[in-house]
């Protein structure tokens, strides 16, 4: 069995969550099913899912974690998709984002690997999580543990989501306040204590306090759609000048803020602007989703969270959510104009912001060991 | 995707079974939970199923694959077992006979491993099969095969469970009659053409047709309950000189059979004698197993298959069922003269035997490559 590593955490023990920047061993992904989430029986959504795992398997293997039910349709969509570099193994869920529900893993310097399993409640538990009950979700973590036999710190009743945190591998770590101060994750526990968690758990310094993020009713304003570190001492953030963009007044905030920080190694942060979508993105079909009590009813016309913020950083490659926007192609520019070095690979997925995340929601990274 | 080949057979690609006996990565399990099958909520046979893990898992890893609404237990009697050799990840079955629905690994000589995934269909699909449905049954061996990367051949429409054939891995595989030709299972096909099923998927130029098993009305008299190689050139017998025991007839069947067979390299087979029980092993407290349309009913007192030939070779182990019968101790001396030069490490099974085998049915080895 992969063990519980009881008292102790990882900074005592000496394992630092690294940037997502650096080198990877494998990414990990759910598998979207649920007709009171997702449109039209899921279907456009498993389209976008694998369009996703396609496009990462071309720079490292990706595992994507399947419930029973769906596993016959699952491994013959990925066959027809014809990719050696995915796998496919069962495990069931409550929906499909990995990104929050799944581990995050920990390296050190000495070949050893780790993982922190955080207290999962859908983001917010029965004070405004989005669907109940989460059970399932909540057992993933410890399953890709397991299965991947990595060492984890549970961390019995402080509620995280891997989503509403960035780190620089080298003693910084940013969120937003709107998240981490919520009242649906840890309203017993003061700032200064829920910096304690993050500076122990992810072995950092420094925590950067981002106000607000741009969804404040689905995560309650995950950073993975404000900001992220591109490497150490540079950052990301979405930045419009269009003062009628429904996230401008969240975006200027940000990239304000971040440009006048320093990070844990007193570094003062360079910060590259990531373009946002010229039109807000709009759920389309929403008679198309099943009502159901457990999960929040989803109405046509609402606002889809659509953030090209939200990519995933892979081996030599960045996956760049498309939405079929007409600043589609200047996102890849910004893109690239950060990660010169990377290849910019643009997948359309406007059917997964239907569903509530993107690109970085539904992925998890398990980092190489060193 | 781990591959589906297609178009050719494992003798025509150089691939064979090997003999149990050849060295092993790792050994899969699965986790009882039927209660129309297990007595008192299967808690007694998850007993069992940890104790052959633990005994397993000095010698080999071991990947315990367990149903979702199972798997907290699970980790949970693994945890307190205490063995950091042993795996536990999700996957659904009906039940828990991994040998039989499992893939069959097959090696070759440059490095390579691949699978047959047989068609499973519960001993007997709708003639005398003994549950249904068994569509997840059926699904386990892909699981296991997508889980380890493992490509596999699919025999479609040809029924065959892993606990009907042995083999030396040398060319010869010894089967029983009364399995492989019994109506569940290939009726359709002659004698001949089942010949050359087994010759091609497992790389066979001989097979040893040993006429009755001892379980007709269970798996049809599986061979792994009857004898098994214990190296090239030597088998192991089940042997009773009792008139009166059960298997009495079978079992000295069997013997004269074996004593008098060559296997394809042309060797006389030197037959090796494993006791029987001394007293038969019925079940008891049947009133504890749930009734339900899909599985077969039990009644108390009802002979339960307890044979000691079905132990599982491990490397440098034997792990061999004991029943609380006054032979247990000769059967432990049985394969120690067999097995010389293995650790003979007896577990405590006849749970295992109320549910409907031993040993060596809930257990596959996972073969090294060379």
């Amino acid at each position: 069995m992969a063990n519980r590593i009881i008292g102790s955490t990882p900074k005592d023990d000496g394992y630092r969550m690294p940037g997502e920047f650096e080198e990877q061993e494998r990414i990990f992904m759910l598998w979207p099913w649920r007709n009171d989430n997702w449109r039209l029986g899921a279907k456009p959504a498993q389209k976008a899912y694998v369009n996703v795992a396609k496009a990462i398997s071309k720079y490292e293997p990706v595992t994507v974690c399947v419930p029973p039910e769906q596993y016959e349709n699952a491994v013959a969509r990925f066959t027809a998709a014809g990719n050696d570099n995915i796998r496919v193994v069962e495990m069931t869920s409550d929906d499909a984002w990995i990104r929050d529900c799944g581990p995050t893993f920990l390296i050190n310097d000495k070949g050893g690997r780790r993982a922190v399993d955080w207290e999962f409640n859908a983001w917010g538990g029965l004070v405004d999580g989005l669907y109940f009950p989460w059970n399932q979700d909540a057992l993933v973590a410890r399953k890709v543990c397991e299965m991947t036999d990595t060492d984890s710190y549970k961390t019995e009743g402080f509620v995280l989501e891997g989503g509403s945190i960035h780190v620089d591998g080298e003693g910084t770590v940013m969120v937003t306040e709107m998240c981490l101060l919520s009242e649906g994750r840890n309203p017993e526990m003061s700032k200064e204590e829920i910096e304690n968690m993050l500076k122990n758990y992810l072995n950092c310094e420094k925590v950067l306090w981002i106000k607000d993020g741009i969804d404040p009713y689905e995560t309650n304003g995950h950073i993975d759609d404000v900001a992220c570190f591109v490497r150490p001492g540079e950052v990301a953030c979405l930045y419009t000048d269009d003062p009628n963009h429904p996230f401008y007044k969240e975006a200027q905030a940000a990239y304000k803020f971040l440009s006048e920080q320093t990070d844990a190694k007193g570094r003062k942060l360079k910060v590259h602007k990531m373009c946002a979508t010229k039109e807000p993105c709009y759920l389309k079909d929403a008679d198309s989703i099943d009502y159901s009590e457990g999960a929040i009813p989803r109405e046509e016309g609402e606002i889809s969270i659509a953030s090209y913020m939200n990519f995933l950083i892979v081996n030599n490659a960045i996956i760049l959510p498309q939405y079929g926007d007409e600043n589609d192609a200047l996102a890849v520019k910004c893109a690239k104009e950060m990660f010169p070095e990377r290849d910019i690979v643009p997948v359309r997925t406007e059917e997964v912001a239907y569903g509530g995340g993107n690109i970085h929601c539904i992925t998890q990274q398990m980092p190489a060991i060193k």
